[in-house]
């Protein structure tokens, strides 16, 4: 069975599936009082439409090695998670197309100060993350079906990061 | 001179100027092992536009007594802002319309696990924060203008909360 290992997320690393969410090279703000990065990911919603904000709550702990078998991607739109304190996740992820190539499947761990915004249509796993974690969620809003799911033929094992 | 007292930040109190983003009346999501809170907030981006999400980080803290005399505001979408961590900040705020009325300006103040989504065209002032706080901010994204500013014909003063 393939075992997963996680590299570390890096904007480049993580082009294909996304953008990073993180502070970095600034611009200044209300007159230099705040600095901020610049456009480090743009959400993108099909046809134009709008997106919501909200919190989630991790409720479960995921243990390693993580086992799976479910990957789902969102047709309609970009989705985001952003940390609400400073904590360590991991990112699954495939390319998009209308299958998961198994083989594709990569992991990437944050660095404790990094959210993600999956590009619309990106393969990913359900949240891994520690009961108690916060995460604000940035989606296409509405009722309008915008998940699909795929199982593989065989789980794959996702090591513990290190 | 006026000196605006900051009450609690509510859902209610806060409606008329935007939405408070906060975990709360939830959905489960990802077969349980997630909690979320629903539609706390909307982004309203005129006409239908993608939004960016950034990170910025206070480089000056606000001293209280806080003086000002100028509010902001963004005709063509809403503006959110929600900590990075937790911690306690003042929101100051007036309803929209072409000009500011001074005696309608107001403020919350947080309580700590909260951020807040200014609606469209509603008056604030810069952010008010102490330095290496980090807010996520999802406002509309592109170089179109999208920020009108009002001197108040006398400055007023933020009490510090409480």
């Amino acid at each position: 069975m393939r075992v997963i290992q996680v590299q570390p997320l890096t904007r480049e690393a993580f082009a294909p599936f996304g953008d990073v969410i993180e502070a970095g090279a600034s611009a200044a703000m209300n007159a230099g009082r705040f600095e901020r990065s610049v456009a480090q990911t743009t959400l993108d919603m099909a046809p134009p439409h709008p997106a919501s904000v909200d919190v989630t709550t991790c409720k479960e702990t995921t243990v390693f090695p993580y086992q799976f078998d479910v990957l789902e991607r969102h047709p309609l739109g970009s989705q985001a998670f952003v940390p609400l304190s400073e904590f360590v996740f991991v990112v699954v992820v495939a390319p998009g197309g209308n299958e998961v190539n198994p083989d594709a499947v990569c992991a990437f761990v944050t660095n404790g100060r990094q959210g993600i915004n999956y590009h619309r249509g990106t393969w990913h796993t359900p949240m891994i993350a520690t009961a108690g974690q916060q995460f604000l969620l940035i989606e296409r809003s509405g009722e309008e079906a915008n998940c699909e799911e795929r199982r593989l033929a065989a789980p794959l094992t996702l090591a513990a990061p290190a």
